[in-house]
């Protein structure tokens, strides 16, 4: 029965005696001040330490993605959140909670795409054929390619271009492969080529290159996205809990909603037999 | 600009005006005392009242769903947020977070198995060929049909013969159709035959021919689910609160969890380069 | 350690065995159909099932508060969630995470002002004195006394008055004390005298009056609450789900929000020394 | 109203232009490897950047919390979370939502505490003399002091020496003032001469010390725990979602819980009249 029991729970990550903590085998105490906080969700995630250029990527991305402001629904519901009573983890919490398949999962989906692509050129496809075939195939019933396009940052999203130097630097270094970035940038290509208009490669687009040249799986495209978010949904709930307000609804009070349903009625006698 | 605004959010439930609240056309003041609780979730997510056999069927169901033990995930981390120093409503937030596609998605599922089984037959098809077929081509993929068997009640949920029996009722006096009621036997039937062993349609299977009489869509079965369930996990929570306890886990202290993961190691030098 | 895990988790609302449910010491399939589902909440929250006028009043509370508007954080932020990709019950957790001791729990903070007037009726004190003892207390610090005036509905909150009928007619026929009807009205009486200018009661003033004549502790009242908000937020968020929409902000995108921080700069140089 | 409208959000974190995003005045790619992931959470939450040192303690104070093992509820929850068929990030949101004042905000709490005793010694009164006399009243409550003592790290918590001695370090070099140190360790000696048994100094007084001397307010102590243990719920989650395991509760299914309630009953009658 204790074993069955302690054994309902396992991990690899965390092995924990009275006086004790350590994690992927290192004492606590032996990691902090000595490893990075990238360097530390790295191992949490993946078991061993990154590299120097490993970890200088993840941190870009990391840096990247933080905020884009109130007008998204995680930060606005986190900020009505502190109006409300509750804590702030709570308002983190509910947040992140918005961090769904299309708020925060654009880059799960783009890696899964590229992952896609990559299996291709994996059986002897050219890279050319592998991303055409992908997108038109896409685009034939109708659903967007995730990570191209921004709908407010219609000529470039400023965080691309820059990730996309330092993985390009990286790749000079041999120090990643290529392969993901490679794809990217065909598959704007080919949507250029296609659409005739350009839908530049977004942040999600371009997480999603650098999440798989470092080796992650399409799930923890969206898991380091919400790490990264999580700050600016913290940062926004701290400043709107200075700012004050109570029960802050999505509106000026001045014009709240439209109501477009059955006008007034009565309520006649009970309720009809079926 | 106010337009805009304005009718950035609409909908056809509640208007409201300074001393007036309407609900879907009818005064509050109206509704309070003269309509059941049943009633008015009716009327909130179906736009009219119910008729009385409709009312009573529902408030089956939602009698009927309300708890399955502090065991179930949703209640388990409900009555753990109680000893974390959250507010009632955020530990009920948890556990109704966790009613995901599995946890609480079942009920839907089957409503949409049940869907398909009925366009088939609209389109001429009798029943037992369409439950077979779409039985059959479920099994093929080695894909369980959500609603039939139980892990814990293997011989009967002892909630479905009694709403089976209330749904006959009401089919007796043509206050619902009966296809769903018709299907979900089939289906059983069908499973019984191919399994050689009986997978007796359970709460969500039941529930699911239930919703589909009453002519809620699918998602709506999941979302009646979660009304019925929230009294579970409130009254779960609010029992841990008067029990007491700080932080309490999932498992006894004396037998926490078992790690499998990498043995003592040292931090030897900074990580090394790419 | 058999035992110690099984009473690690300790209930005294459900039982389960195979192919049995038992709530309260009722077979679930005698709950079904002969009760209704305001006396199941009842039940499973108190341990014993209500009286007929009980189940009345706690239904004319569960009726009244169902819904405000999407101007509410709770209801705008379970309709945002539907647009960014989460499960139906990820966006009602999402709004309930939201009632708060500010959004949700007026009814409870209101319902322990009046226990603690209650407490110096029950002392000698009469209920003139206690309530003009316990408001002009919480005025003298500025604090508002929670259940009284609304924002919106200044000349009345159209639920009051209808509940507060209700009461009286309980009262009439024994079934509840009144002395908590009787301290809301004292109190209103009193904070007219005060404060020169109505302040009425409200919904969360109301319910608290009917909540204490029930019976309910004030955590409870929020409790109630919850269940009864959710009807309001799964329907908005069900409404959002049909209305469609992707990543839907609170403002309109032609007007997101002020931006009052720091003019553009450069990153100059690594950060300075400490 | 455009103005009325635009304003009902205000931010000074993120000014968002078409193809522009400025951080507290910095253009995104500016930032984008240049700085590191810490010292981005410090711009966000401060509105400037910090010195090498600060960014090097709350690096450390960062790393230290990431985890404590899949027996905290939070860490539970998620686990259970990703069992039930919900995306990571509400899974994630499911275990930061339980980081509430008891499991998160015990740091929040020790630098509240400080800052009473250090609002004490600014109007004169010796650390000592101000640290008895509010480590004395919070004992006379019978109120524990959050911060010491570790129900299971009862000689040392493995975090605590290493983050002092940094602490120390950068006393050394003057980058901080030191005043929470000295509180810290103040009040831990006061305690074993109270008590006459060690409470040694845990995560929570360590970093609330931290926090401290790097001008942190007390709430932002919980706020960046929640970002260190984000990493912790997001790592167990993702391990979780690879073992696999659908409804998972906290107990083996062999021993689930203990029902203490009421016997078998039957359901006898209508429900009584009041």
């Amino acid at each position: 029965m204790a074993d069955e029991v302690t054994s309902w729970w396992q991990t690899e990550i965390i092995d924990i005696h009275p006086n004790i903590i350590r994690i992927r085998g290192y004492a606590i105490e032996d990691l902090i001040g000595n490893v990075g906080f990238v360097d530390q969700i790295w191992l949490m995630l993946r078991g061993e330490r990154p590299s120097r250029v490993q970890a200088r990527l993840l941190e870009a991305a990391l840096v990247a993605a933080v905020d884009h402001g109130p007008q998204a629904p995680s930060i606005a519901t986190a900020r009505m959140a502190m109006t409300c009573g509750v804590g702030l983890n709570n308002a983190v919490a509910s947040g992140v909670n918005l961090l769904g398949s299309i708020h925060g999962g654009a880059g799960e989906q783009a890696l899964e795409f590229y992952e896609g692509i990559r299996a291709a050129m994996a059986s002897g496809v050219s890279i050319d054929s592998a991303v055409a075939e992908a997108v038109d195939a896409r685009l034939a019933v109708k659903r967007p390619i995730e990570g191209f396009g921004h709908r407010f940052h219609r000529k470039v999203d400023p965080r691309t271009p820059r990730l996309l130097k330092l993985l390009d630097e990286a790749r000079a270094q041999g120090a990643i492969g290529g392969d993901y970035c490679a794809i990217g940038r065909t598959v704007e290509k080919r949507l250029l080529a296609v659409k005739r208009r350009p839908l530049p490669m977004n942040i999600d687009g371009i997480t999603a290159c650098l999440y798989g040249e470092l080796g992650f799986p399409p799930p923890l495209a969206r898991g380091l996205f919400i790490l990264s978010r999580s700050v600016g949904i913290l940062a926004h709930a701290w400043e709107q809990s200075r700012q004050g307000g109570r029960i802050k609804g999505p509106l000026p009070p001045s014009s709240p909603y439209a109501y477009t349903g059955h006008g007034p009625r009565k309520l006649t006698g009970p309720r009809e037999e079926a």
